[in-house]
């Protein structure tokens, strides 16, 4: 089975990295060359082109940025017209329900496969093994690729047979996330205000209450206000909420929260802090408290 | 050191029988006699008043509802007066900043001390030893109590020299509970509407992201629909999200998510759900997203 | 029929001027006699306190700032065990739907009469007889002050049986204006972020839309940053608003629009705007947007 | 000045019939020809497709629905390539801010001309004259096509060079009506809740403080539960605040109040409510408050 990787980011090439450590057939192309060298030195083989790589592909995988990305890659790229038919396009990427409607489309018009598998986790965890894959898709096509997936992450939540709700799910979760900071950004302002350190009181309530490495984490950032480098910068915070809002109001649902989540990211982005990780939310709701 | 306990209910009875098998001489006193007659069989002596307890107690302690409980105990009970100079009111109650602060005035008017000392954790929790305990007060004062707060729990919290603050700290713990409930109901109606079940969405986003048996309990408690019997009513959740957006208020600190929590809450109530748990907000995100 | 007015502030002394020139024989009591003044020499009595104006009178009215002030003289004062039994106490004043509620009580068990009768309108509308009197309350004493309500101003909306009604219509018209405000605020951020003077944008709404003479005033604040003096502060809107909420929270109805401007008046008091007019919410949209 | 117009929907057909009896020499083009036989009765020109009517036009307006509708007309239809070289496109229809900045590069690209003039008001507002038009775009071609827009309405708004800025006010001007029904929706509700009938409250306020035709005409369609013949569907009332929404995320404004409107517009549609004029959103709230 001849894989395929589109895009050799910080995600990308440590996930072909584990292709290659198990002994899958692997084919990379990414916009420069370098970043593929140490996978070749591997044994990967190189495609000049995302169109070539897609030729002689049975699984072809995209680890990209966003939406347009993945779109641009697979139309004008050429990748939707070289795919064979029968082979199956695995999108890892974190795109709108609505890109994903329309790679279901017209994948399925043109007899290939398309499984949505967006991921939980950053490159480390690629790295440790420690990735959780969701994915959705038609079953025959999900079982063809789920040895790629399951080489890819310690997990691989299977989200039944519509590709687009496997990208929902990963959207509500990082709203999920969002919700979480908010919460917290919400919280420390007031306990701040009151004279308490937040550092005091993200101990206590992650000792009495959540017991989540992921409140530890992020309220220890806020506490300590290291918001660079950024994990993951409000700029992308807010377009995954605006993804997750979108989604939701074509199904008819109201998420109020999210639209708070979505000012709270705003008014950071309105005093230049787009290169600040998302948690620095907290700092609008200093602002706003009057708090310096 | 005579230790008196006002206030029997469901927290406060596991609570005496602690001190008392730690070997505090201990007084109690409640609205009914027969709900301290286990207590009394371990050693516990009986007040017919809590003014009466007040009268001998050098640390009197309150595990009352809510701020009208405490503040006519006191005041209308006869407490105030009755308690000698230098003893020390520990109110383990959790009750508002406001309140906290009259018990301050009112203390300290009358050379009586107070601690404020709210917890974390329900029943089961006193009897396992897992609560966590809050406290602020002048540091004399605290010193004397904190073998008394240390027996009730397993984790005792210094927050300063402020009795109100401790009452803040608590409230905004709740709040933070509350956030989660309400992140976890929208994002389910999200999900659910677009066909994932709630259950497998919660294993997603617990095991690839929060890792808290928080998230697990009322999550499940959702996914499952056993809002009954509450662990903690939608009325109590109610009031106790005001209490935070009374304290915010006085403090100008703006919490939208704080008030998007209490709409979600008062829609449940408005449809006569106050005898449920309120992890049942749930229920407000499906009615309005047209969820049966 | 002897009329008693307690309260001769920036309303209450016009609203008396009123009545002596439409010949009601008027008894005043204030804080300080010398606001009395002009209104004795025009043929006002004199009362040294509110429980000696409430002794003799057939009617008994309030004007005063909130709640604390009319209960404070109703049960501090003596008025309400020196009121006679068939005497009517009209409260003209703003005050919360919980007090209107314990001042029917008070005065029903008394045998006293209580009409409710918020009105609409500042001092200048007093005096040009622009006044709306809004009036609720038993109809027997509705119809026998409804010649000193239709005194007071142009028009009188009689609202029902329940005293409480006519306060909660009074904070629900501030809601609206707050809501408008609020708006005004929220779209003065956005043209002003592209571009477009405010002022040029509020006469293109008001002259294609909504041709309404107080959308006009209070813009024209905004645009030109005529804060002060205030008309009515931010705090008292603040106040209002919370009195909304708080009425709607008892009757178990959300108004996620008022929490809105709830926050955005809490943003400016954060920054000390409390002495401005409540209009200068806008500010808070204009630091969020980080317009300077 | 040869004039073309593409679109005779209930606005277009107006507007058309408008510029012929002002004796301007007029093109007419639209899906169906049936509704252009009025118009060439009176002596307009009949052009087969929107390239055909471009080819000769000096100036060409649109008249469309939708973001859609106009830039496929202007793309697909080959009207961009078929204009000539310093011919003006004059587009009426309310779009969204990115698409008017899409139309302008399009058209400076080729040396073409481009304003901006979307209006106020519905069909009958353009019989009876009373339009309101804005427009920006380079002062030379809004000097050409002024005399057309003060042919259309009664009033012309000039706002600048840059021609998004229009849609972004006649955005901005939809959601202050958007909020003027959220605050009556919200407070209907609440006042209903007490008792109170929302015609006699809708009377009082308009009486006391709006004296608004918009808020009377809105409020009576709600107290009278006239939602259809929709004026404005629940469905292009989501759009506008979508696209206002959309607008001010890309200039960095938080605007907690369309999201709010979004919310309540949301939930209606989850309920089925889409043909219906979007007053209705106070059934959402009507919903949430539990009035039946």
């Amino acid at each position: 089975m001849n894989i395929a990787l589109a895009g050799l980011g910080n995600m990308g090439r440590p996930m072909a990295d584990r292709l290659l450590d198990r002994g899958f057939p692997l084919t990379v192309t990414n916009r420069t060359r370098e970043r593929a060298d140490p996978l070749i030195a591997k044994g990967a083989l190189w495609a000049n082109s995302p169109k070539e790589a897609a030729e002689n592909a049975a699984v072809f995988a995209t680890v990209l940025s966003d939406d347009s990305a993945v779109l641009s890659l697979l139309r004008g790229g050429g990748v939707l017209d070289a795919l064979p038919k029968g082979a199956i396009h695995v999108s890892l990427s974190t795109i709108s329900v609505a890109a994903s409607k329309i790679l279901e489309e017209e994948h399925s018009r043109r007899g290939q496969g398309y499984v949505s598998a967006p991921v939980f986790g950053r490159p480390d965890a690629v790295v440790a093994g420690r990735l959780r894959v969701l994915c959705a898709g038609d079953p025959a096509s999900v079982d063809i690729v789920l040895p790629v997936l399951e080489a890819l992450g310690s997990k691989v939540f299977r989200l039944g047979d519509s590709p687009p709700v496997a990208n929902l799910v990963k959207l509500s979760g990082n709203f999920m996330i969002g919700s979480a900071l908010e919460a917290l950004g919400e919280s420390f302002s007031l306990v701040q205000k009151a004279g308490v350190d937040p550092a005091l009181f993200l101990e206590i309530i992650n000792d009495a209450l959540f017991r989540s490495p992921l409140y530890e984490n992020y309220g220890n950032i806020m506490a300590e206000k290291r918001y660079e480098p950024a994990g993951f910068t409000m700029d992308l915070g807010l377009k995954d909420i605006r993804l997750v809002l979108d989604a939701a109001e074509a199904l008819r649902v109201p998420l109020p929260l999210a639209g708070v989540i979505r000012d709270s990211l705003l008014a950071g982005l309105a005093r230049g802090r787009h290169p600040l990780d998302w948690s620095a939310l907290v700092l609008s709701h200093y602002d706003r408290a009057g708090i310096s």
